[in-house]
C-alpha cells in the first residue's frame, strides 16, 4: 500500500493517518475534514502528508481509502465518493455500527468494501487527542459478508495488523448486537448514573467525594454527546434491547432489595463478579506460528464464514491469502495461526462447519 | 496516640494499621480478625504488633479503636465492647452506610464515638490486598452529630490526616444519601451491566473484544459479593430511591430512542458530560495556613455545625481545637484552613449560620 485516503480527520481518522506515517514507510496520507481547521491541524501534526480540498480528492488514486467520519455521514459519503473512488481500490470505514454502513458500502464499492471497527478510543476526540499508537494492541473488529473479496480482506486486516491492532472478523449483525451490550448501553447507563448523583440541583461540592469506583464508571459520561447520538441512531434496535434488559435487572433487584431477599442480590453480585473476572482473563494466543490449509469451494461466503468462525472463538489469524485453483471449482485458503492450542481450536470449529484442514507451509 | 486497635484486619482495617505502623513511629497496634487466618496474616505482614485472642483483648487499654468489619457486624460489635472500651478511648469505625450504625456506637460509646467512611478501597479485598498509603490523599468522611465530643473528633479527624487522608466531615444522614447516589447504586448499576453483557450462555469469547470503556464501567463489578449485601443492607431505603431514579432516566432514554427524539438523547447526554467534568475539577485547596477563629455557644451540635458547612462547600480543615471559656457559657473553636480562598468561602459560609468568624493565630 502507498497511497492512503482518510476522510475525517479527527481522533480516530488522524490516529490512523499517525500510525501509517509512522509505521509504513513512504506511505502517501492524503486526508479531508468536513471541518476546514481539523483538516489543517492534521497536516500540521504531519499525519497528513497532503490535505485535499474535497473527499473526492482525498480519495482519487488512493489503494486503500479509510472513511472515518461520525457513523451517521457514512452511508452518504460512501454513495457521494462511489464515482470518485479507483476501481481497484480497497474502502474501509471505522463506525462504532455495522449492519447499516456494510450494506451501504456494498452497494456502492461490492467486494471491495470491508466494514471496521477499531475497539480502541477514549472519552477525549479531535485531532489533538490523536496519537500513532491508539491502536496498539488492541482489537480492530472486521465485518466481512459473503459478497466481500478475499484480497479487500486481507488488505484491511493487514493494515489495522500494522497499526499495532489484532484483526478478528464478525459478521455485521453479530458486531451490532455485541457492541450494544459492550459499548452502547455501558454508554448510556454511565450518563444517567452521574445524572442521578447530580441530582436536579446545581452542581455540589460533596459529589468529589466520590471515589475511584464512581470515576471509572462514569468516565465514559465524558464522551462527545453528538458522536454518540450519531451511533446510537445506527444502532437504536439493538440498544432498545439492551436498555429493556437493564431495565428488568435492575427491577429484580429493586424488588429483592425492598423485600428483604438478600440471597437474590448475594447471588446476582456474585454471578457478575465471577462473568467480569472470566471476561478479561482470556489467554493470551502467543505462539510460534502454525499454518493451516483449507480447501474450499469457489462460492461466495467462505471468507466470511472461515474468518468469523476464528473471531467467535478469540482466535486470531495472523495472516491469510487465498490459492485460486488453476483448474477452478475449488481454491485453498491458507491461514497462520499463533500456537498450537489456538490451531487446534480452530481446527475443530472449522471441521464442525464441514472444512477439511490440512497442515499448511509457513512462509519463511 | 499510643496504643491502637483494630477489629478486623482486612482490606480497610490492615490498611489502616500498616499505615500506622509506618507514619507513626512507637505505635503499638494490637488487632482482632474474627478469621483466625486473616489476622495471622495481619501479624506476618506486621501491620499488627500483637495478635489479640478477642475482640475484648484487642481494645482493652487502647486510646483509638477502629471497627473494620463488614457494616453488619458493626452494632453488634459496639455492643458487645462497650464494657471492655477504656472510658477515655475514641471510637470510629470504617462502615460504608452511617446512620445505623452511628446510633448504636453513641448509644454505647457516647461523644467519644465518631463515624467514619475512608473513600478509598478497591475491588479487591482481604489482608493481602492491604497497603499503608490505600489512603493517601483519598477523602475520609467523618460523620459527627451534636452528641460528638470535640476531642474526640479532632482525634480522629488527625488519624485520618496522619494516614495521608483528608478529612471532611458530613451528616450521618446525607452521608448515606449520598453515598447511595456515588457509590451503591454504581455498584448495583455495574453488576446488571456485566448480567446483560454476559447473557443468559456461557461465557463468549467475543466480549473480549470489549474496549477499555466497558472495563472502566464494569470494574468495580468484580468487588466482593458478600461485603456489598451487607452494604445494601445498611442503606436500603436510600439505595432503593436510587434505583427508581435510574429506572426513572432510563426509560425516559427509551421512549426518546424508541421515537427518535434524538435531541433528547443529545441534551440529555451533553448535561451528563457537562456534570461529569465539573466533577472532578474541584481546584486543588492547597496554600498556607490561614487560621478562623469561631466564638460558639457552649451547646451540642456547634462543632457537628461548623465541621460539616466546611464540608459542604468543599473546604478541608486542616486542624481544628476547641478554646473553652474559663468563665462557662461561651468557648472558641479555632480552625486552620489552607489557603485565603477556601477561608473566605468557610467565613461566609459560617456566617450564613449565623456565626462570627474572627482571625485567629496560626501556631507556630
Amino acid at each position: 500500500m502507498e497511497r492512503l485516503a482518510v476522510v475525517g480527520t479527527g481522533l480516530i481518522g488522524g490516529s490512523i493517518a499517525l500510525g501509517a506515517r509512522a509505521r509504513m514507510s513512504g506511505v502517501r496520507v492524503r486526508g479531508y475534514d468536513a471541518d476546514p481547521s481539523t483538516g489543517r491541524r492534521a497536516l500540521e501534526r504531519e499525519a497528513l502528508t497532503e490535505l485535499a480540498g474535497s473527499p473526492e480528492e482525498a480519495v482519487e488514486d488512493a489503494d486503500v481509502v479509510v472513511l472515518a467520519t461520525p457513523v451517521d455521514h457514512l452511508p452518504e459519503l460512501c454513495a457521494r465518493l462511489a464515482p470518485a473512488v479507483g476501481r481497484a481500490a480497497v474502502v474501509t470505514d471505522v463506525g462504532s455500527a455495522k449492519a447499516k454502513v456494510v450494506l451501504e458500502g456494498e452497494g456502492r464499492f461490492g467486494g471491495r468494501f470491508v466494514g471496521g471497527h477499531p475497539m480502541a478510543g477514549s472519552e477525549r476526540h479531535g485531532i489533538e487527542a490523536a496519537e500513532g499508537d491508539l491502536f496498539h494492541d488492541a482489537f480492530w473488529i472486521l465485518t466481512p459478508t459473503p459478497a466481500t473479496l478475499p484480497e479487500a480482506y486481507s488488505t484491511v486486516a493487514s493494515f489495522a495488523g500494522r497499526l499495532g491492532a489484532q484483526p478478528v472478523a464478525v459478521e455485521p449483525q453479530r458486531h451490532d448486537e455485541l457492541l450494544a451490550r459492550i459499548s452502547h448501553l455501558p454508554q448510556l447507563a454511565a450518563s444517567a448514573l452521574v445524572s442521578v448523583a447530580a441530582g436536579e440541583g446545581s452542581r455540589e461540592v460533596l459529589l468529589g467525594l466520590a471515589a475511584n469506583g464512581f470515576r471509572d464508571v462514569t468516565r465514559i459520561a465524558a464522551s462527545n454527546s453528538e458522536l454518540w447520538v450519531s451511533i446510537l441512531e445506527a444502532n437504536r434496535g439493538a440498544v432498545i434491547d439492551c436498555l429493556d434488559q437493564l431495565r428488568d435487572r435492575l427491577a429484580a433487584l429493586r424488588s429483592s432489595m425492598a423485600a428483604g431477599r438478600w440471597g437474590e442480590i448475594e447471588a446476582f453480585l456474585a454471578d457478575a463478579r465471577r462473568a467480569r473476572l472470566e471476561l478479561f482473563s482470556k489467554p493470551a494466543y502467543a505462539g510460534p506460528p502454525v499454518a493451516l490449509s483449507v480447501p474450499v469451494p469457489d462460492r461466495p461466503g467462505v471468507l466470511a464464514e472461515v474468518t468469523t468462525a476464528a473471531g467467535q472463538i478469540g482466535v486470531n489469524i495472523e495472516d491469510l491469502r487465498i490459492i485460486h485453483s488453476t483448474e477452478g471449482g475449488r481454491g485453498r485458503v491458507e491461514l497462520i495461526v499463533a500456537g498450537e492450542g489456538p490451531a487446534g481450536e480452530l481446527r475443530s470449529a472449522l471441521g464442525g462447519l464441514g472444512y477439511r484442514v490440512d497442515d499448511g507451509g509457513v512462509p519463511e
